[in-house]
């Protein structure tokens, strides 16, 4: 008898998918092997950075690989220019303007880049944030799927708000600009065919007015997040470990719509972890509560906001829960990896 | 007998390779497709764009998606962190941050890629230049070839040096910061094995302190350029075209290493065309070019910097010409498309 050595466990040893999905698999990779490498500042990881020596200017970058190209409510070309000005809007700043990169697989029919592009264009013009600059790499069939796009943004801080996912405290008000779902569900029902797809359309769109808005309540603003990928799970898990703060947000809050309901259902997903691209969560000083509601009500993008939870002065720190619809508390995972591949 | 609808050219309907090349296929897509869906305002393309309101900032984005990863010279990391700070260094400007954005195929080893992210970091700690920020996405098994990097980074103009490709002038001098071919034949040869990469090495370096070392020459300064994919005859050309510039430069005055020149041979390349990622052209007033080259050559990057030619008082305006050994002259054409795929 032989005693064999363990067979290597090579599932460790190489990228998986659910280390791009926002989840626990990210924050590993990101913690062990990429900050590490590019011997970034310990901190909160927040989905812009400032300039050095320019505190007043942000920077952030973003790539897309949604598949398909084309969705219900957008595009890889709508959805790049919205979600890099979100990701910039959510450091409290105005986005003064984008680069443009893009990826193409040869033999990408012209007829579909044209679209992208004007849909990017459209989407960049409607938000009036310029594309200044630009790259364009062609790479042979099967080296890439169709098209990638990344976009990086600068934008100009609303001074004095200077939102952080490390500045959560006790008895801040959790807000909520709309209802969650509907760019996860969105983009899976279109490429499995599903049938959802009629019924619902992706969120994506930009959230820099919302943001403005916001902006005269300047430091009672304490955290901003787009729940992207991972959801709203993944921003309240965040939020709550980098302000070492007890979250909880009331279940029967938070909005979710019909479709969405059915379709997670159908796929035995939590909303909560689903990616949204127009939405966008709020942690306001109690006593600016009411102001943020009415200034976010009063844009199309924020018409729905309600108030989903609160900062508890008493609870288990760094923790997000939910309280359900009977009444018991339970703790919202970070979800740990690839639920909804390619969502954006 | 029936008349048959001619077939649809369907080669003309798709993106192929050479429209990634940097050639008159790229120039064809940005003009026809790209730049008129994001409005860019019409004028020269340069390799990096001022900020709008900031005119003191520069912003420049590239992907890179060279194939193999790993190179003599260097690898798709720190290719990334010198290409992007070489290209706003050709505006003049001073890189102070940059972004990192990953898209990984799902299977990567988790060795090559923190070996790829060790040398990014140590690239941009090399060059003095921050990480400030990134975004990681991971796609499935044959939805991308290994990895792709975009960098995107800001920089700070030296004022008054304000290079333009569209400010060359009768007079210039034409200077070159060192031999030209190294980095596309070593990348091809390492792809294909051809046996030429243990003889030569990427030039791969980042070039923002030769331009440092050229800004007290000021506005004298007129156009800097790194010849990256389309090499020396895209460069110029491009210069040529945007100053309505007859500009000539001499054959025997082009540093083209032995090596280099090997392996041109060899796969029926003109060096003029093949990518470099280390050296810069220079386009001075005549009075100041003695100065230039001191001090570029005082520079380890810029050792051996030479005068290679000048922009003509008459001669064919928009074009490049090449006096050859023999003393006859010819065109530099614009190279059409891609003779050399994925070198950066």
């Amino acid at each position: 008898m032989t005693i064999e050595c363990p067979t290597p466990r090579h599932e460790e040893e190489v990228v998986l998918l659910g280390h791009g999905a926002g989840g626990r698999l990210t924050e590993e990779l990101l913690d062990t092997l990429v900050l590490p490498a590019v011997g970034e500042a310990e901190g909160p990881l927040e989905d812009a950075a400032p300039l050095p020596g320019r505190p007043d200017l942000v920077m952030s970058t973003d790539s897309f690989v949604v598949s398909p190209l084309f969705f219900p409510g957008g595009d890889i070309g709508s959805l790049a220019v919205h979600g890099t000005i979100n990701d910039l809007a959510m450091r409290g700043a105005w986005p003064l303007a984008l680069s443009v990169s893009l990826i193409i697989e040869e033999g990408l029919p012209l007829s579909e880049l044209r679209a992208v592009m004007a849909s990017l264009g459209k989407a960049a013009q409607d938000a009036g944030v310029p594309v200044i600059t630009g790259d364009t790499k062609v790479v042979g069939r099967g080296a890439a799927d169709r098209l990638f796009i990344n976009t990086t943004g600068v934008g100009q801080r609303h001074a004095p708000m200077c939102p952080s996912a490390a500045n959560a405290r006790p008895g801040d008000v959790v807000l909520l600009s709309g209802p969650i779902g509907l760019h996860g569900t969105t983009v899976l029902s279109t490429r499995e065919g599903l049938g959802f797809e009629g019924d619902i359309a992706s969120d994506s769109r930009p959230l820099h007015r919302l943001v403005h808005a916001l902006a005269p309540l300047g430091a009672a603003v304490h955290v901003l997040r787009d729940p992207t990928r991972g959801g709203l799970a993944a921003s309240l898990n965040e939020i709550a470990r980098d302000s070492s703060a007890a979250v909880e947000i009331e279940e029967s809050a938070v909005p979710v719509p019909e479709a969405v309901a059915s379709a997670c259902d159908l796929l035995g997903l939590d909303p909560l972890v689903v990616a949204n691209e127009g939405c966008m969560v709020a942690f306001v000083d109690p006593e600016a509560a009411e102001k943020a509601l009415t200034a976010m009500r009063s844009l199309p993008e924020g018409a729905q906001a309600v108030r989903i939870g609160e900062v508890l002065h008493e609870g288990p720190r760094g923790r997000a829960t939910l309280r359900t619809l009977v009444g018991a508390r339970r703790i919202i995972e970070m979800p740990l990896g690839e639920q909804l591949p390619r969502i954006c």
